[in-house]
């Protein structure tokens, strides 16, 4: 892997770069909006790279409280290039695409997350036992009195606003049970997030918490589906003709976009309208340690909408 | 620290052992008990060490869901020595005495335990919100919308089969609130302990795994009052006068029990009726690794029984 400098991309070197360039994966929330406003010029940029330019474009995200369909309905709502829904890749449509391919026939899922995680599950036939409140304390079937269902062979930890005790203690009875008898239960996580930010700097807890506690019961560690990790690249990859030589990552996080695409050998591109900040990646350039080199992108634009004078004639 | 060989305490070693002992400190369940039946010969080796060898009984306890005076019931109860409160250092008490002087005045703290955890901490006056279920998913007070209470200046994280998503959330905004206006705000938790091993193999998950998911939202580690911390330990040693030379402790786990003790000085002595077998203590001798060669206790007895031959007459 050649050193990453974290250049500014001016527009010359955008030209240079997009010359050479098939497709661009995007990461959403802190690149391409912010909440339900999109960011100044964002939607005029995807327009000019797909209509003028040609190339093509993904949107890959760790949110697994949305379905790929939610996320092209937004993308129209906000302006954006109409895209279809297998343009997107969301952590709940790679996690149900990984676990069709893993769980054993009339295998099913012990399921935390919501709505979206569950229909992206049933689009792809991966059986579950359903998502929504668990039984509370004091009830027959809470914790260790729940009856386990014995077509359950993994365990698929997303975004869960009823995560709580009882569905903890239910996900490591399935998770020990599978210890015993040798056939092992599956470990997924959609995605290792630690926090989601809100606006006026608060946050409230990532899907990162609730996998960490579970992995913490089962004293084992789950599958990733999210980035960092090569899955929800080679997801991409093999739906679309990807060259990753010729394929740039966007993203506003250095520990999940960037990792991910200098891990999977893509152009890598940070964004400053999210999370980071150029003192992080000024951090990490310094440190000498090769660990974090592999957090230091490529490049950096301040908003994506820099990018447009690169793409008028 | 003398090298721990983990040599079989046999009737002449414990005579020798004890003749320089004046303090014996006993975790309980897998050691003195196991639910609610008493270990074979454990009451009368307790009876025997109070009475005729004039021995300071104390009971460590990482478990958070007691209060002392439930433990001296069920000690009671089980046919060991009356003992009073004052000997029983549970995680609950010990997280109240930190509390107790470590919030500033007007301060309180936000739980996630249950009634123990709060009876404990309103014995020693710790003002706090209450233990118990919380707002919904929903409902106009969950997660991100729930008020917080300006008093709030530190969050205590205990076994709480209440715990969810929505104390998450709490958690996470009354750290980060404390992060932003210097004053801080304190994350204490009872103890690490992943889980809670049920009599037939099974488990439920233990306070680690809640302590852990509000670490990961929070980004930073909690103070532990339970063992292996030392300040379990310092609580016996503030109260009583104990010399660590001359002072056993007594576990059936090598992460809390016997880490602690061999941290604190004092003379450990493992039991191999809960959770560890000698061969894991094997692992850990031969590993050559400095830090696994504090899990190995000076000695092991298969029952805590097996002392009596050493204390009769």
């Amino acid at each position: 892997m050649a050193v990453k400098e974290c250049r500014r991309l001016d527009a010359a070197l955008a030209r240079q770069l997009l010359s050479q360039t098939e497709a661009v994966l995007f990461d959403c929330d802190g690149v391409l909006w912010r909440g339900e406003a999109a960011l100044p010029g964002a939607a005029e940029t995807l327009h000019r790279l797909e209509a003028r330019s040609a190339k093509r474009l993904c949107y890959v995200t760790n949110n697994s409280s949305r379905t790929r369909q939610a996320y092209t309905e937004k993308l129209r709502r906000l302006g954006f290039p109409p895209a279809d829904p297998g343009q997107v890749f969301g952590s709940a449509y790679c996690a149900a695409r990984h676990l069709s391919r893993a769980l054993p026939p009339g295998g099913a899922a012990y399921v935390l997350g919501g709505p979206a995680l569950s229909a992206e599950l049933e689009a792809l036939g991966v059986a579950h036992l359903g998502v929504g409140p668990a039984p509370e304390p004091g009830s027959a079937h809470f914790g260790a009195r729940a009856p386990l269902d014995p077509s359950v062979c993994a365990v698929l930890v997303g975004y869960d606003e009823h995560f709580g005790y009882g569905k903890l203690c239910l996900a490591l009875r399935y998770l020990l049970r599978g210890d015993g008898d040798g056939r092992g239960c599956l470990l997924v996580g959609t995605n290792r997030d630690n926090r989601l930010p809100l606006e006026g700097g608060s946050a409230v807890p990532g899907t990162g918490c609730l996998v960490k506690a579970v992995e913490t019961a089962a004293e084992r560690e789950a599958f990733i589906v999210g980035k960092p990790s090569r899955f929800m690249f080679e997801c991409v990859a093999s739906e679309f003709k990807i060259n990753p030589t010729r394929t740039i990552m966007v993203g506003d996080r250095l520990d999940t976009d960037i990792l991910m695409g200098n891990t999977c050998g893509l152009t890598t591109l940070l964004t400053l309208t999210g999370v980071t900040t150029l003192d992080e990646v000024k951090g990490h350039l310094n440190s000498g340690c090769p660990e974090r080199r592999n957090l230091v992108p490529d490049y950096y634009v301040d908003s994506i909408g820099d990018l447009l004078p690169a793409l008028t004639d």
